[in-house]
């Protein structure tokens, strides 16, 4: 192995002008979409040369690649890490219901969630982002389907309950939350949404 | 009020060119977006000239409202029309799943559903086809909803449950069919779509 290259001044400029192209591209995605995020639109939003944007990404794949990592980072910030902070199982699965409405009405993307939005823009488009977003989602609904076997394991769901079932139906009322919201507005969404996870959750309990 | 202008040769083959331009028009906004469906891209898809395309639309605005009509049709054909042959309620709110997933699993549109994508592109862009989206919508889940006050009506459905919540469960459960199906490939959405339909309706069902 190699060892690192010394972090020298020009390089933390590299490293800063890449976190704010990537923050503005997260933004101008949510509104145009991945394909839609074009360098040079970007560079004018940004008020930046295009070959700074050019510089921190390469080229309009490695843009889109960058924005669905940097869009997993949110939601892990915004969605999981509160609800690690609960035993796993049912009341975690119960704190990311809380966390991910909270996140959703929060409006932290001016368009809406990127990642429901690249679902729509990326299928019948093959590709590094395409593969990246299939990656994030893989991994969310494994990480609904593991607290879910861990609520079962706990005897708090159903044990005939699949946990692929579970995740496809809470990752069906997240994507209908920030869908109704969008088109919508309002918060009509998120009370319909809380009302749906509670009643989706209390239909896989154990019968008693 | 005028009379209707006689039907001559020259309007028989204007409707027919506005037809297939149409339909080429659906299944590009399909792939592409409506944002990416630009009058451009869609003679040069269909063969034809692009003073053609003006001609039977004139603008990309009315184009994607025309665009959002027809899906709207296809829908009404594929998944309302079958649902009609039972009656009000219950019944009609199980068809018209089995008729849904049926339909997304046909993949009638090359790149998904059309409807669901411009849910995504459309919000925060005010104007006709933001609006013509937000008609349609609504009357979808008004669809659904009349349909589970029916069964409440009925004895069916709880009393006490609420048809717009209903509505928002079961849309979710569409939508995110059609997410599933067009990110992950095969039919396992559909699997877990039917029972998730199912489930919902019965957890909704009069307390016995």
């Amino acid at each position: 192995m190699s060892s690192p290259p010394p972090v020298d001044g020009r390089r933390a400029r590299g490293e800063r002008t890449r976190a704010t192209v990537l923050g503005g591209a997260v933004q101008l995605a949510s509104v145009d979409g991945l394909e839609g995020l074009t360098i040079a639109h970007l560079a004018d939003r940004l008020g930046v040369p295009k070959s700074s944007v050019h510089t921190a990404f390469g080229s309009k794949a490695d843009l889109q690649v960058a924005v669905l990592r940097r869009t997993r980072e949110i939601l892990v910030e915004h969605v999981i890490a509160p609800s690690l902070e609960v035993p796993a199982g049912l009341p975690r699965l119960q704190a990311v219901g809380d966390a991910w409405f909270a996140y959703l009405a929060g409006d932290l993307f001016e368009g809406g969630c990127v990642l429901s939005s690249a679902s729509s823009e990326l299928d019948g488009r093959p590709g590094p982002a395409h593969d990246a977003l299939v990656t994030v989602m893989t991994e969310w609904l494994d990480f609904l389907a593991g607290n879910a076997r861990a609520a079962i394991k706990a005897g708090d769901l159903d044990p005939a309950a699949d946990p692929a079932q579970i995740a496809f139906e809470l990752q069906a009322i997240g994507l209908t939350a920030n869908w109704h919201h969008q088109l919508f507005g309002g918060d009509a969404a998120f009370t319909a949404a809380r009302a749906a996870w509670a009643g989706t959750l209390g239909r896989h309990r154990p019968a008693s």
